[in-house]
């Protein structure tokens, strides 16, 4: 049984920054993330991608942000369960918590907070018959590190952001883009749509429209995607990769059978200090929902600013918090 | 008269990211600050000083941050009035407003921010005859350049964490520091006092605990302060620089006398958007409050993108607001 003052759901950046927020106030945390490293959103959707409304960074790519996150929190020495689910949480009799999880290991805590995102995200596949067979071995549900596909033929389906962004981001990288879509435009921004139509018309990609996804082949990995236009006529294309990018599914899980308040797979919170209705529970970040809800990072950290001076009770019954600036106390480790 | 979409009163780290929410949705703005610098609280009372807190940021000193931050919203193309305090609102027909000067000078606008900070902060001074007089002759009531005092005989007077942290830090870098405090117990963190006690003991400082001020004197400029003990026994010191730290008195000035809620000095809004009782006019940080407000700079980060959000339907009443991730879409300035 792993004992600590905080356990925290999801190691994305709301939740390493709740690490910070509790450890000022000397309360301990544990992370707990389904994901095989920290970052959420940002380390598994977006690495390289450069982020412009981080206060203070002009840009910063994400995985940067989630580096110096951690290097922030490392005077508190926080402590990770990596590559498990949460799945259960089991009330003790003294109102503290037992969180566990989906390979039995046992976090014992005064305080939950949730701070899962947009939950266990799963990748929407497409329906054909042969794409299971070659996860991995050429067919990829998200770009992890572009540098994967140098040189290599590359075939992206999807009309939104993601397949727009990457299609123009590989352009350069990649020996070969093909880009398919199944309607004639797209949903992601305009401005995107327009850089891709551009690629086309100078012939830097391949842009197949109003086409929809038939299969695909290959032998012990992947070498071909077969597509139809509307007429039925098939295209087959030789592939090093094919990357769905039809969005991810939020997946609240198992939290949703904990009894909180859920509006449209988000925990209800008031904004006093983003409580849930269960007491001492608490959800921070792109998982909560309240009137204004802005799903941004830099809101996230204000929402574990005020959950760790609210948990602080809990953690310390008897002792009371005074409010003190970094600047006057520095970061005193314990 | 100057127009633009938004008039934000005060230059302080909130007022300047409030710039960037509102150029991320093409709205314009225009700053007024009393001070004749940007930064508040942080160019003005501490610029020099690190701040553990700013999320992503392990440590930055105050100034470092508002200049990146001013880079971060050079591309939005802000203007500026500086060294002129608000005084006036006249509210138009149109709802729009025009905010005054104390210089006259006149701003044109659709919806008012009220980043105040602490207000108009006046320095709190002991009453000694012949203070004022030398005020900026030897007089300081803020440390603004930490390098003004090297090699210099420094005076320091004060219980607070001010008076403590200035004592420690310039103990390296003038010639002497003398500090006095009339009690013969600190007020700020017992860490510092700790810290003054020890380098008083190793004779790094001179420590006048119980002793109240009883006069300054020079010709020019300061040379002398005068301190009683409890006896009423006088103490003569030789003096470059007189520092008393007694705090800062928030003013709110004429901005009370707008009909907005005011408790106890700070401007009442509601978490939604950060608006107040009066439409248009919205209040972000350390001057607002509500229900679990931390007077932290984070905190005001959050609320200047809440109130961007809110504020465009004034702006661009037409238009329908579409909310985009940097990411995804840059920085488009217009
Ligand atoms: C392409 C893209 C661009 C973006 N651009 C920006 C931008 O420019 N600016 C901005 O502010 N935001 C941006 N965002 C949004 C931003 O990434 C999110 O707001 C942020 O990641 C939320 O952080 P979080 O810590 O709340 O959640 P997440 O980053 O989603 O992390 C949650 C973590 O919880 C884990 N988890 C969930 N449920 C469980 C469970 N039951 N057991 C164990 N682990 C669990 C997940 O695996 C995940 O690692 C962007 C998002 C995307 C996809
Ligand atoms: C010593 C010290 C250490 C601190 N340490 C930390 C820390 O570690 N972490 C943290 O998050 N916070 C810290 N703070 C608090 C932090 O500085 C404030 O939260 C922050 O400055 C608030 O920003 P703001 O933009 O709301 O207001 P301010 O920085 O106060 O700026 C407000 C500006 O408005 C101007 N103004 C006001 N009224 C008028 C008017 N009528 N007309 C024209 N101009 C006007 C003022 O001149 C000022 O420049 C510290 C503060 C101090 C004093």
């Amino acid at each position: 049984m792993i004992t600590t003052d905080i356990c925290i759901i999801g190691a994305g950046p709301v939740g390493l920054f709740a690490v910070f927020e509790a450890g000022l106030l000397k309360m301990r945390c544990h992370l707990i993330d389904v994901l095989p490293q920290v970052g959420g959103q940002l380390s598994e959707i977006y690495p390289h991608k450069p982020i412009y409304d981080i206060p203070g960074y002009p840009t910063i790519r994400a995985q940067e942000l989630i580096d110096n996150q951690m290097k922030q929190i490392e005077p508190f020495n926080p402590t990770f369960t990596l590559g498990e689910r949460v799945e259960g949480l089991e009330r003790q009799e003294d109102g503290s918590y037992v969180v566990v999880s989906s390979e039995g290991t046992r976090i014992h805590c005064q305080v939950v907070v949730i701070a899962g995102g947009l939950g266990c995200f799963e990748p929407r596949k497409p329906e054909l018959a042969n794409l299971v067979k070659y996860e991995r071995k050429g067919v990829d549900y998200m770009v992890r590190n572009p540098e994967t596909y140098r040189d290599k033929k590359i075939i992206i389906a999807g009309g939104g952001d993601s397949a727009l962004d990457w299609t123009i981001y590989l352009a350069d990288i990649a020996k070969e883009v093909t880009l398919i879509h199944r309607s004639d435009s797209f949903r992601g921004a305009p401005d995107s749509a327009e850089k891709v139509y551009h690629l086309a018309q100078k012939g830097a990609i391949n842009l197949l429209l109003s086409h929809n996804l038939a299969d695909v082949h290959g032998s012990d990995s992947l070498s071909h995607v077969i597509a139809v236009n509307k007429q039925k006529e098939e295209v087959k294309m030789e592939a090093d990769y094919f990357i769905p990018l039809f969005g991810l599914t939020p997946k609240l899980g198992p939290i949703a059978d904990w009894g909180l308040n859920i509006d449209k797979s988000a925990i209800v919170v008031n904004t006093v200090d983003y409580s849930t209705n269960i007491e001492r529970i608490y959800a921070i970040g792109d998982i909560n929902t309240y009137p204004g809800k802005l799903k941004l990072i830099l809101c996230g950290y204000h929402e574990a600013a005020l959950m760790a001076q609210s948990a602080f009770k809990y953690v310390y019954p008897d002792q009371k918090l005074s409010f003190k600036y970094t600047t006057v106390n520095g970061i005193n480790t314990f």
